[in-house]
């Protein structure tokens, strides 16, 4: 657990780390988040998350709390202060302290900003990756707005729980027409029998992952096989290859979808390349 | 503004009440709420607010964090704390705090419960149902599980800022087959030209609100015609009248959705009528 944060201009011990009880994040989940890899102390794709944040904010109309400059040193500073080498930078965004009502407050209300950092152990996640993980799958339920990376997380808490009561850790939302959207915390990715990669296309639907982005630069450097567009669930379970990708896990093969082995049911060499592969690609800072 | 607020064990001067930064409030909005009306300082309909709570935290599968009864203790001490003899109580319960893990936190966490009051202005109340709302209409984008009163309310701020911003009090939304399912904070009725009072059935698609319970009630004892349906938002345009309820509005007439008068644009015999008859049928505790 991380022992230092940043609220709202201050960096303090966690037993003072809060907020108010009339933060908006906490009333009505109108804020937004970003959550970083951490490796040997630098931030991984600072300036794609950054953008990201950017794009959420504007969405829902939440002033920059600072400089996108300032954020990455105080980001810095967290990780600093937390000694974190390999791990996680945690940022959260709301729309500010105001009186209970759900429109926008009135006036300039200061939005409010957290940080906190906290270690991974990577031989652990190492171990995780050369065995697989195992996935669920659930009704897809949320709102129509999940492109904007919001903490209005409920539905994907449930899919997450869901999951691990299930023996899997991910859940992947499977829309109406039978299409996978994405996992409750992770992009959902497949290689089909004939070895093309395929993910859905960003846009409505998903939230743009920035693992996933930059994964699109390793399969183009590496001349493999991309497909955006959705894939249904009848492929997933056909496939000969599945992986997930977020920021905490990188490329995480998946071998059991629903309690059925995906190919072998061990993790595939695609996805284990991907995964060697990427910090060859990534931004440090 | 409330001055004392009620957070986790204490009664704290307002700029000592917060929650942690892990707060699974703030981080996943993974909580549920519920307001209650005040009037002569005692709370309205108290054991229905109670029942729908408990049935809110079974859902989500969060822990009662006390006993309903003391909670009502707790809920009388805010308010008299805060010297509410008409205003709204709040309360608010989260699956507490842990590290932060999508899936339910593993062991005894204890759940968080926060509390406040404020007051409200009881004549500015009269007057605007006396003029009457507007009301403009957003499509349905929220998640499938709105009959849970959680704190996953992004959607319905939008919803009210969109509303705030064409001039109106209240944003309805309206599903896919053109049929409307609830207001932003507050359930949606209309009165058709021959006199049928008509409002959607509890269940899916809509959160089940005390004071529309209540009012079933009202509306039985005057022996007015009730239909529980989906009604369009073509039969709202040509409606005789049409009304909200909430708690902190009880029975509010609307004059106007998306700009087009509701009949005449005065507040409708009946929505006033069920409005003064209400606190008559009303619980007090």
């Amino acid at each position: 657990m991380s022992r230092i944060a940043y609220v709202n201009g201050r960096y303090l011990p966690w037993r003072d780390a809060g907020v108010s009880i009339e933060d908006r994040g906490y009333q009505f989940s109108d804020g937004v988040y970003e959550a970083c890899e951490v490796r040997d102390g630098r931030i991984v794709d600072w300036p794609r998350h950054a953008a990201r944040l950017s794009r959420s904010l504007s969405e829902l109309r939440i002033r920059e709390p600072m400089p996108m400059v300032s954020l990455y040193v105080v980001l810095r500073e967290v990780i600093r202060r937390n000694r974190v080498s390999y791990g996680i930078v945690y940022l959260q965004v709301t729309r500010g302290v105001a009186r209970r009502d759900h429109a926008f407050p009135a006036g300039d209300v200061a939005p409010s900003l957290v940080v906190n950092a906290r270690k991974l152990n990577f031989e652990r996640n190492q171990q995780t990756a050369a065995k697989g993980i195992a996935v669920i799958t659930v009704p897809e339920n949320r709102w129509e707005r999940v492109d904007i990376k919001a903490v209005s997380l409920l539905p994907n808490v449930l899919a997450r729980q869901a999951a691990r009561e299930r023996g899997a850790y991910e859940a992947w939302f499977v829309d109406r027409d039978g299409f996978v959207t994405e996992g409750a915390a992770s992009n959902a990715w497949i290689v089909t029998a004939d070895g093309r990669i395929v993910t859905r296309a960003n846009g409505p639907g998903i939230l743009a992952g920035i693992t996933g982005q930059v994964l699109r630069d390793v399969i183009a450097a590496l001349q493999l096989r991309l497909e955006e567009r959705p894939f249904s669930l009848a492929e997933a379970y056909a496939a000969r290859e599945a992986f997930v990708t977020a920021s905490s896990q990188i490329v995480m093969p998946v071998v059991a979808i629903d309690g059925q082995p995906v190919a072998d049911g061990m993790p595939g060499p695609v996805a284990l390349r991907l995964r060697d592969e990427f910090h060859r690609f990534s931004h440090f800072s």
